[in-house]
């Protein structure tokens, strides 16, 4: 007798992301309630299981929806508002005062649907995020229906958002308060560098995170200039005064890490820390390039990051998978380097772990969240496909994303994204907005 | 009265790569006999003009149709074929017995085809190419209705398909004879390299080019194996030692030019040599980073090129001017290094100086041919758009491109490729190819 689910996939290829690398070719998904109820070869998918939604899709790879684990999802508005620039005019004289002049809850909703959207369109099922007004922004990623973890941003200045230290904690905590127990809206704190938040902030972070259970998203290492200036003022390099503070552990994510050392990359290591890579804004702002090949030498658990679109300018982690391979290659002598095995993995795996999240997404598993993404392989743009893998890599980009689920339920459908905000109204929004940012 | 003309187009943007890097806001372009015939005010051509083919573009911007300075098109079969291997690895043990093995006009006719297809849906409109049996390419470009310059290899191992220095220029000489007159179908000589060609026949190319008045193909200083070898054999630099041949000059286009001291980057400056950088190619073979910059500072005319599928894995000149972008930014630690107007017009103007070709394509010029491609900058994956050429290189992808056009004629329609074979018959004989490659 045929078992009852809600929704079945068959895709010609189902990638899980499990610990032997296997491509499963022809197998098949079920879901039920939301969750992964099987993972089966197809023939017997359609004989054990029978659900109202069945997908058949030849050609496509079925892989875990993906994990942005670094995003400034309100920044969208900012798209490319200061192209070109060097970073310290990039900052201060627009990114800034934009901010300072625009800041709002509806600014950020607004900017954060319209990330939201992009990210789904793309294979994004979850995003790490961290801005001003975060109730605003988890309302954004909850009418999109993502999964978030929304950062409680703690930074040593004054916003339209919040006055001082205190304020930010206050506000932060209560807005979590609010949203407890959403099925997809999760917290962390987010101090935002070590370099904006004084110690007594970081070591009231550190104390928060750990009676809470709540992990840390913080800026760490992203250029030379502020280890230098580290140095000048303390006499620490930022890591070390981290561990001093006692942030350093396996719930924290250190985003960026371009400039680590031997001593840092053995402090990361030693403390199980995760770093979020983010390729293509460090490129693009030139801050530098992060040792991709000596972290996952040393087993450091390493998720990919899309920074804020004003920086990259795009939030597509089919990209950043290839920059992070082709940077380590190049920069390492190596075509071997940075294998799409290990890239695919630290696109899903990698991020859901740092989130404190590895065992109810980031990989394709009976009992996991049904957080899915198919991917056509069989498109003439990236024909013929000898590796499923590394295709998903080097050959596809977010274009070849045909469907995506999160936990069980369509997001996107044959490319259309299903949002209960439809495309023209967005467009209004953001183009609104654009008029006002240029006045 | 109005005056007739065969196609006008209404684009939000015009971008017509001039010497002011001017983008036009609102103007029309209007083609008659393949030509553009004026660029105006939307308007004023909507007064002046009438033409039964009229496009309106909104959220558009109109761009001169691009020029892949160096591609292997016809090995867009071997796509992904070795993937993660070191450069001798994959050279020796997987794509030369491929090529050994499975060498054929057939091969080298859909392989061509198969890429000229993604070309074109990546607003490609001009190729140079260099590989085996170069008729079988012709064939393939011209079918695509689009514009080629098809090198014709000189190589020192016999192939499949010649067997010596002078086999390998009559039969390619031969094929140039038979295509001579074809209005988007033109030739180079192509020896594959300085250490796969001896002086005799490095020799012979320079005079026969000079005498045939045909431009020269060759990849140049790619990896730093390359360089040491000459040195060690000859004692000379590869670049010096065509210096030394006579093929320096302003008909070269010297592909890769990785490597290159001060020396080299003069004697490239001083004969006004053209590079094919190739980015994404020299980061997925490790072969390292060539100094975009420095030759950007001494006017060195630069073009963008795919390489084939095999080294890339997309024929996609979006993610070359990203990469190219984003490489320099990051090696110069300068962010506003490598600016996205120099990007656009390596991708369009500078590869149709590069094959001579600057006179009729390359930019939007009245009397020139109309070789156009429209992005969509209103896609709400790339809104908002505050400037429309650092939009192109930052944040749009081939996905955002929607109608191509070759001389006048639409290739790609609504993101609808026009070929004259049908996607299913170009994954048919994809699929058996790959059958025949792995088997």
């Amino acid at each position: 007798m045929s078992l009852a689910a809600d929704l079945i996939i068959h895709p010609r290829w189902l990638i899980p992301v499990d610990p032997a690398n296997r491509v499963l070719d022809h197998y098949s998904l079920v879901v039920r309630a939301g969750i992964i109820l099987d993972i089966l070869p197809q023939d017997e998918a359609r004989r054990r299981y029978h659900a109202p939604e069945v997908f058949e899709l030849p050609g496509r790879a079925l892989i875990p929806g993906m994990v942005n684990l670094h995003a400034h999802a309100a920044m969208s508005l900012m798209r490319g508002l200061a192209d070109d620039l060097p970073l310290a005019r990039w900052l201060e004289d627009v990114i800034w005062p934009t901010e300072r002049k625009h800041m709002s809850p509806g600014f950020v909703r607004d900017g954060a649907l319209l990330a939201a959207r992009e990210m789904l369109r793309g294979g994004i099922t979850t995003c790490n995020d961290m801005y001003f007004f975060p109730a605003a922004s988890a309302e954004a990623f909850s009418t999109a229906g993502m999964r978030a973890i929304v950062g409680l941003l703690v930074i040593g200045f004054p916003s339209a958002w919040a006055n001082d230290l205190d304020d930010y904690l206050r506000r932060g905590l209560v807005v979590r308060d609010q949203w407890q127990g959403h099925p997809r809206i999760g917290f962390a704190l987010a101090p935002h560098a070590p370099y904006s938040v004084a110690d007594a902030g970081l070591e009231r972070v550190a104390i928060l995170a750990a009676e809470m259970n709540l992990p840390i998203h913080i800026h760490v290492h992203e250029t030379i200039g502020e280890i230098d200036d580290a140095l000048a003022s303390s006499g620490m390099r930022p890591l070390a005064r981290l561990e001093r503070l006692g942030l350093l552990g396996p719930t924290l994510t250190a985003v960026h890490t371009v400039h680590v050392n031997e001593t840092d990359l053995a402090l990361l290591a030693h403390h199980g820390c995760n770093v979020a890579h983010c390729p293509t804004s460090n490129m693009k702002l030139a801050s530098g390039i992060m040792p991709l090949a000596a972290m996952l030498d040393r087993a450091i658990n390493i998720g990919l990051g899309t920074d804020g679109a004003a920086s990259n300018n795009r939030l597509d982690l089919f990209q950043e998978m290839r920059h992070a391979a082709l940077l380590a290659k190049v920069t390492g002598n190596d075509a071997s380097a940075a294998p799409a095995r290990a890239m695919l993995r630290m696109a899903t795996l990698g991020g859901a772990r740092a989130l404190g999240l590895e065992h109810v997404i980031g990989s394709l598993e009976i009992g996991k969240h049904a957080d899915l993404c198919a991917v056509d392989l069989n498109d003439p743009l990236v024909t013929p496909c000898f590796d499923p893998v590394s295709h998903l890599v080097h050959a596809c980009g977010r274009e070849q994303v045909t469907h995506v689920w999160v936990g069980g339920e369509i997001r996107v459908n044959d490319k259309h994204v299903m949002l209960q905000i439809d495309d023209n109204e967005l467009l209004a929004r953001a183009s609104l907005w654009q008029t006002k940012l240029v006045s």
